[in-house]
């Protein structure tokens, strides 16, 4: 069984180097082209999936639809959760990372994007950009809705997904498919690889670039295998 | 609560003329505008949708993504099912309407494609139209496969799609979208509004065009209204 996780193409604030997060932000064009291109590497390599996962912000969905029809598999059942919506960047959400750095300073924005557990300002209650002013997200518990997430608490929120949702459908001989974000999927990896708390701070996920995993029926890790990269070359966490 | 249907938009083989039914046919470029129209008309009225319904055949479940994309709706979740597939034309399936008409005589090809109750002729488990060749089926029940639908058949088949997973949500005060395939809701429209066996033979669903059911508590239908057929005018089933 094979779990294959995507980052979603770039999106606008990736071009325009701004904090993200739970932000809904549409792909680029060059966005599009990567979603497509991780699609035909995928099918190149005639992955067959059973199900797909993806967050409920846009810039994944879309980016996984992309993915589907590039490989003529959109028949295949698609769970959207939040669980697997970005890490949310609290009050740093819409700024500019560059910015940023200059008026807090390297050091702090650096400790905010790189850190396991350091957390970014939060969202006040009644700040627009806070979720609970966002349909999608009115019939949950309202209590469990970030103002801002670490690395740390981002894993915490999706673990879920992954044991009761992704686990049990790979352990029953299932292909998943995983379309998601740049700090999820690093909270995700640091999980299945076991990373430490203290070496995740050097892993990245670039855009776009399918990573296949082939687990045994314990869940461990028989191989790994990043499609396209030469190519490409992540980018860098400092960029 | 809103039930709105919408068929999908312009296929390729709509376009050539050719029997569809369970094929797996694209979009054409006058099906994805359709489908985008379908999206911005949805969005002019302000809808506002809790969930969706399509088939597992891509021209439905496009014209389901472009919708949502011109609503800003991509979040909401899809559930794609069989039981939302167009009728079955079984051995009709990628014959020419046109000439089977001539081979077979008019009245013969005629009472196909409208009677309620007429069977086209049925596929061998052998051929490889026959849904049991295709992976998408085949965690399904085979005996349950159509080799061949009628409108009755198909109506049997839906219904349980309505009772199980759509009428209770409407009935929790959730608005639903429901992107299918002409037969499956000439079918459906047949259930809801009540129409006679004999009357169905002469109403159609044009391509790309919303209907709105707004329903009662007991969901009997309050109003009905189709969107933007001005412009188009719905193709006939004799086209």
């Amino acid at each position: 069984m094979k779990l294959v996780i995507v980052r979603h193409g770039e999106s606008a604030y990736n071009e325009l180097n701004l904090f993200s997060g739970w932000e809904d932000i549409s792909l680029t064009a060059k966005g599009i082209q990567e979603a497509k291109e991780a699609g035909k590497q995928l099918a190149q390599q005639k992955m067959i999936f059973d199900y797909a996962f993806t967050s409920v912000l846009k810039r994944s969905i879309r980016s996984l639809n992309y993915i589907l029809e590039e490989m003529d598999q959109e028949w295949v059942p698609v769970h959207k959760t939040w669980r697997l919506n970005e890490r949310s960047y609290g009050a740093l959400q819409r700024l500019n990372k560059a910015e940023t750095a200059k008026e807090q300073g390297e050091e702090r924005v650096s400790r905010w994007r790189k850190s396991y557990d350091a957390l970014p300002p939060l969202l006040d209650p009644s700040d627009p950009r806070h979720p609970s002013h966002d349909r999608r997200y009115q019939s949950m518990d309202q209590r469990i809705l970030p103002a801002g997430e670490s690395l740390k608490t981002t894993l915490d929120r999706v673990l879920p997904c992954w044991t009761d949702e992704i686990a049990p459908r790979l352990l029953a001989g299932n292909n998943v498919l995983l379309v998601s974000h740049r700090n999820t999927l690093r909270a995700l990896v640091k999980y299945l690889e076991n990373i430490s708390d203290d070496d995740i701070v050097n892993v990245d996920v670039p855009t776009g670039i399918p990573v296949i995993y082939h687990f045994d029926s314990q869940l461990s890790i028989v191989s790994k295998k990043e499609l396209g990269t030469a190519k490409k070359g992540g980018k860098s966490l400092s960029q």
